[in-house]
């Protein structure tokens, strides 16, 4: 697909960089829960069952990245906590989860079908993702692709 | 965006089984070489420079699981060795590597642009990762998504 790979480095690479944020297990758990609306810390443990320490990192690795930002509540008769939120940035995640999800649905899927559905909160059509091209062609798998060095492309040493 | 999700369990959750798989991260770099066509154990260690035990063990877990397999080879004088090809199962994955790529692009990409272009094969036009849904609105943001449970729910004890 890449023709002379070993010709560039992978030093600049997107999928590399994205990984570092949020390519560790837990972190992409919380983000699944943060994108069915989950914002608690104390809901966040109760959900995924990880250790404290652990998910307080990663909630912060995500805070310092702009991918969430803590806000802060109080309810009646109890001290301050925080929310976590995801802004825009993280938002824009969402196709990777619903690729993960996709994924799994089809290959390991249980044979009563899947545990969550998602749809179209417009109209209540099933979600697709769905590769394809500019000029409309559609779908598309990694067969019909072609990758090339782009302009930020390195050469290897 | 998922009402009452503390009454079900995410032990069946697609994304955390795909995670199993796929979710360390020299995997989903091995496969994003794996997408460039790359074959050969030791292109792999040339690629990623990580530790050979390491990649060797990642190769095996997605051969064991089914997303690629190995085939042997030999060439002239040589000692026979292995190259390791993508499945159907593991050539679906694509879109969850594209996902990672497009988000890096948009979010921490270098000035100059990006390091790979993914194309069209048959048209030459740029890749596209669209959501949307099955009654044709789109593109669609995680906004515009309901997940609510499917059949295979679990309600949590």
């Amino acid at each position: 697909m890449l023709d002379e790979r070993l010709d560039y480095t992978a030093e600049n690479c997107s999928i590399a960089r994205t990984l570092e944020i949020v390519g560790e297990r837990w972190t992409l758990l919380l983000l699944r829960e943060a994108f069915y609306g989950m914002r608690r810390f104390d809901d966040f443990i109760r959900a995924l069952g990880c250790p404290r320490t652990v998910l307080s990192a990663r909630l912060g690795k995500l805070v310092e990245a702009g991918l969430m930002r803590r806000e802060e509540y109080r309810e009646p008769g109890m001290r301050t906590r925080s929310e976590y939120r995801l802004t825009r940035q993280g938002v824009e995640l969402f196709p990777i989860l619903v690729a993960l999800l996709q994924w799994g649905d089809h290959w390991m899927g249980d044979p009563q079908g899947p545990a969550v559905e998602l749809t179209h909160r417009g109209c209540g059509a099933p979600l697709t993702l769905t590769l394809g091209c500019e000029a409309g062609h559609a779908p598309l798998s990694a067969l019909d692709v072609q990758a090339r060095p782009g302009p930020g492309a390195r050469r290897a040493a």
